[in-house]
């Protein structure tokens, strides 16, 4: 039984060495990345049990995602299925002016079959957080009534509901996004959203203060955060708005910050953290996930207190 | 303006490095591999000028396979999508009993789409060979209709048709590829199979030779070309059988030594030698192509002439 | 609750690129590897389900140790330390005549601490099957009597125990392990044991089926495996001797074939086969572990019924 | 027929990883590179079609080189050679204040052999631009009738010549090279210098506008490119000077920026665009250049467009 | 017969790739590196002739660290031992806020054995320094012993003596070394010590010009240089201070720095420099040791020479 | 003093990873190569102390060279150029029928100028044993006349002077190295020839056994070692004929093969073994030779004692 359950799809990330390109990379590193298990691990490593949930290939490259997120530390508890594929994406990082871009290749995963009624409801109903993003419903038709279900699921059996509204524009557009997700709205709890999205798909306006007191009000959240990447976040519970800074850092792959907030976030405040402490932890958090390659916060909750207490980098000998 | 053309998909082949397995490796290799490439490829370094006709996504992967197929010396003629996938496979080597095998993740790949009337007919119709596979049909409906038009085009034109039968049972049962591929028969010329397909496909017996005569005179090629793998291959042609050995080889790579017979063999014959000899140098060809990681046979004419020579592998210097 | 509880070191494995030497190779490959450990994946892959017992130290090193055995898919449950050392060894594979040889760098490890009271017996009490090999008190005299301990937990729990012989030359003297180890076997049900140690360090004469008997039937054990490397092995079980031979393998690592066996034949005994059919898929398993590089068992268990099925090596596309 | 052709030596170019020293890296990366080679791939990839004329030895470093540049999109025309070596240089990167530092050993190309004769002048004379560099007669004195010669034969075409001064003080003084250079600009129409060659090679004084009118005026160019690194360039055509600014950068590799500079520069001037358009392009492939590892300018026209419209580097996903 | 001898410990260090973490790196980068091995590496670097006294084991690991060094271009003495392990040490480099971590595996390591009648004397007697660090004493009783005795063999036999302070929290507390490390300044000529640690260790107050001052006259030392990290250095000699700033350094890897500056210090003191001169080569050392991987300063004093005329960084070609 | 002192060149051996082809491969591996080298090291770990003199460019790639020699554990005593070029060898390594080719680029390499004049004699004469191969007369005039006084300076200083044949058909034609090499003869003592070469260079006849007396006998040096690959050597002294099979391998790299057995050959001669003895150690050495990769023996003497004494490959844990 975890303290949080989270329900996503997880991709096979292929990516050229530094700085090489797709077009004649002779070799592609190879991760397991989605914002879901992202969210899980770090919310693990930062004191949470946690679960996976999800539909897979029963293949070798299925068989391969399990086991990375298992070495990270989270339970998986995943269907098995012989239709649909292994969704992958290929990530070339670069540095200004080029930038990193992202090619999905994520069409027809075996996850976009998946329906509330193939998982085991007792686990999302036991846990203590449920967690998804806007990407699930995203993906397919069937996924966007399998992610209402699911969240009614934990709803009825008393489990907190968290949602990060990850908008992706390269899977559909700002109309269809806020057409759906605004219906998830009433099942969820906490809401996670850049502010970013909170106006160019939501249509909202003013700063992320206001943004945050505005989408708190009108839906009835007990919990809002609203990112605004460098320049940190704010989270707005009962009322009251507090911001939090980013850590300065020395940034090797921003892929995953996002979520590793968010798990760290919700981790803490599970552990019985006030707003302000949770998303210091959360920022913290962030930060050191920007030092390590690939998308997971492969942190330590020593190392997040450190950061927290001195952010120091001298060498420790 | 080429002596042969080919038409066909072309997919990024990934592949963990040695022996390790998908499930677990850290990085995967990337090359392009494709049956109707590597014949092209093995054509050209044999002395035939070779161009490849496909539809590719007009992506970085879709550049990518173009790219590397230059570089091994060939021209490329495509049509850039913007719908469709750039398939992939994935390919773990390994020893007895493991063994080599394939995950295909190539459905609905761009050239699924590609219809006749996208191509400049006139490079067909200008070369001296067209040459395709049993694996195009295979992959939609439209490329079915479109392999059949290909073929026509080629016979307006006068070109020498030549078609190597590769079975694949990932892809489509026998009696579908029987129903198919037999109704391309009386627009081919020269035809290349596996004896175990003749058999196991088309309903044939008897061994090799029989196998050859019985195609020939039944469908009225000019030439038919059995392999029997390790056995070699026969060749038959104005009536007579002629036989091939295969030169003992280590073998790094099996993957493509078909295709480096069948380029080989094409190029020799336009080159104006007759079977046996053209036998011999597509022989000597796959020989070398089994010592070369990849699906595509890297060699000179020189080093194959060596082979032929006298097969010597002590150290030059 | 798990099938198969294991309790042993794992070991940091540090080993040069393919065929390069200790004393000038630039990088060394990592991999978490021990006896015990390798059994309970090979089990797990099998269709049991496996959990590992240790005791690892808290830092980077022994979280990577248990994040790898988790990503193979088994449990772990082990104590953390702030004494002790994460065990390592060298690891330099070579081929004839220089041969794989191996540095211990295991003295004062975390695990040579452990004592039975830190561990939660109930795991093991719940368990079908028990099993350590006698590496784990070749390493300090309180794993002997911590072996010891669980052994007899085991009992009391009516847990079936396992036991690998596996006597270690570079650890102990065949006088201490002879003492150390027979003083075990009343605890022990099924022992599985290297011809080679019968005789050299127990003193018992015979051929391997001799050997079988005599060790069963004088130590009153319900199965004796006696394996002989290349030569297969014989099970002994009910006063009968089953014979099992090697399946045909091209080697990559031999490091890890003997865990693979024992796994798999204690998997499928769990599972209701019979001794003949256990040791089947044993040699089976074995067999496959010898193409995969380090010491893990990667396999499935379609993989393990194709190889008895045909052993087959044909690539399949 | 393509609309540009150069002409110039390409060498295998040798590097250690990142940082690391040529005195004791245990690989080097191998790459093709070659300032005429880079500006022909420059211009293909923004929208000219591009042939490089060469001659490099008969051997598989030859052919490598040659394939390679096929790879990255242009035609190739080459004499093969059975005299000469393929030239190569080691380059070791690093920051400040080691420096980025290039050892050359080019001495005996087979290129420095190549006389006007051995190409097929219609190639250079029904293109648009003809390109080479002032490395080009630095390399022989062969080279250097070699290079008038054909700079003679492309205005005899018609074509427009196109010349980078590209002064190394690696192959020879500065007195030499203005001597000889100089005898060069009768024939060329289109210079690109860079303003510490103007001065230090030609004496010329005053900034980099008054660089390039004297420059113009004296010597009659229709235009000249004075670039000045991180300060950009300036235009001077028709007795007007443009500037243009560098855009900002994440530099992973600054050699072939110049290179990148001007092919995008001619390429885009063939397409119709006048100076500070031409320029514009030129300065925003030379940006991205800097991303990419390697010489050579592996852009797409799109990626380009992005620099110029906005700069942006924001993960696009 | 050498210029310098300096006495130590040399430890494999292991480290992950670029920014990967210990805990899944898949591979481990290796390296010889000791504090007094590095300085007597940059000291060879910079004119002087150097060997390195120390006790390894027999076994490929201690060989290995001996070649690596004998690579560097100095000599070594070593006692061969069968007992003690080679000292390891795994380093997992990062940016900010993550830092650079390491983590000591060196316990019971051959040296820790070392007795200085083990050692042929007139190796030190016969130098003109010798030269050890405040990690010698630190790591075992014994070696406190034997660091004294070489002192005095040195003092007996004329060679200066110089020590670098090099306090290491990891392996005493500031008391421990206080009371040690005083008690061997007696036999110490030249005294290096960052100014962090004569305050936290022995209680000094002011800037490092003070702190210089009062060891120096305290302790009756010939010369003390007070490092400051990124502040520079000052050196105190014949009562007076002179400053030394550093220069200005894209850093790759900050680990050795302290040693190449003693190093290169040693080494031009040696070779008749006064004290500001050879300050300023030891900053140019040090600087450019930040754009190496790996502990030791492999520069060639013409790099040397070009940083201090110029620190210039353009392409050299 | 060393007791063997060679003389000769070492290139950069530059090759692509396993089984590649130059033609396209990413990356190549460096490596000191050269016949005098290798020999100086394999006599080095037999038991000998041994010198390299050479004269090499000054440069990082010399300097290259000379530290990885260092690190094999001799001595090097080199004259530092600044005319000549670090000469340089691609080698592609690959299984039947490619075999393995070497393309050299050799030429104007610095130690083709190399006189005796420059190195000081005393070295050799003070050695026990002075040896150089016939690649290095093939390598220039200069050399030629080097060699020939290095050998008379040797025998002036009384010592045994020991030569190996080693003809290189790329390098000379058999008549050149014929009429050089026999100048050579009178000024040699111990002769390594390959049969082959006595045959098609020398013109000899007959078995080894036979070559070797007749060699002995018309040239009168003491000792004739014939060699002829996979069938062993004979040694001819006192008139005596020994024979030495060699040692069953799983070979990894034969290049070298040949060094490895007449640096052990030497070094136990000098330890003063009998021929038999001496001709076990050089083929047990040889045999472990072939399980390394690149061209050089490092072994231990053990290593070689245990092949000796059992040839035994089990793994030792
Ligand atoms: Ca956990
Ligand atoms: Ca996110
Ligand atoms: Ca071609
Ligand atoms: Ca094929
Ligand atoms: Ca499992
Ligand atoms: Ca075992
Ligand atoms: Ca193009
Ligand atoms: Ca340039
Ligand atoms: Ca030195
Ligand atoms: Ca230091
Ligand atoms: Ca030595
Ligand atoms: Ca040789
Ligand atoms: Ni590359
Ligand atoms: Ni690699
Ligand atoms: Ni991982
Ligand atoms: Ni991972
Ligand atoms: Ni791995
Ligand atoms: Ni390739
Ligand atoms: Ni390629
Ligand atoms: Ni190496
Ligand atoms: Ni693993
Ligand atoms: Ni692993
Ligand atoms: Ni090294
Ligand atoms: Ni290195
Ligand atoms: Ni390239
Ligand atoms: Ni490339
Ligand atoms: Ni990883
Ligand atoms: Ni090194
Ligand atoms: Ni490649
Ligand atoms: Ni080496």
């Amino acid at each position: 039984m975890s303290d949080i359950v989270t329900f996503g799809e997880t991709m096979l990330r292929l990516s050229p060495p530094d700085n090489e390109r797709l077009e004649t990379a002779a070799e592609f590193e190879v991760r397991a990345a989605g914002a879901e298990s992202n969210v899980a691990i770090a919310a693990d490593r930062l004191g949470a049990t946690s679960t996976w949930l999800s539909k897979v290939p029963e293949t070798a490259l299925g068989r391969r995602v399990v086991g990375e997120l298992r070495q990270h530390g989270i339970e998986t508890d995943v269907v098995w299925s012989h239709r649909g594929r292994q969704g992958t994406y290929y990530l070339e990082r670069a540095g200004k002016p080029r930038g990193t871009n992202v090619v999905y290749d994520r069409e027809n995963a075996a996850i976009t079959t998946a329906e509330a009624r193939e998982f085991d409801l007792e686990t999302i109903q036991n846990a203590r957080v449920f967690f998804t993003t806007g990407i699930t419903p995203a993906l397919s038709p069937t996924l966007r009534e399998t992610t209402l279900n699911l969240l009614k699921a934990a709803k009825q059996g008393g489990t907190t509901t968290a949602f990060d509204f990850n908008y992706r524009r390269k899977l559909w557009s700002p109309e269809e996004a806020e057409e759906t997700l605004t219906k998830l709205f009433p099942g969820i709890d906490v809401l996670v959203i850049a502010a970013r999205d909170a106006r160019d798909v939501l249509g909202f306006e003013g700063d992320p203060r206001q943004l945050a007191h505005k989408l708190g009000s009108q839906y009835n959240f007990t919990t809002v955060i609203v990112t605004r990447g460098s320049d940190g976040a704010v989270g707005w519970h009962d009322g009251v708005v507090h911001e939090q800074d980013v850590y300065e850092t020395e940034t090797v792959s921003q892929i995953g910050t996002g979520d590793a907030f968010t798990g760290a976030f919700i981790a803490r405040r599970l552990h019985g953290e006030d707003i302000p402490t949770a998303l210091e932890y959360a920022s913290a958090t962030a930060a050191l996930k920007r030092t390590i390659p690939g998308d997971v916060a492969l942190v330590t909750k020593d190392e997040v207190d450190a950061v927290i207490a001195e952010g120091g980098t001298a060498v420790s000998r």
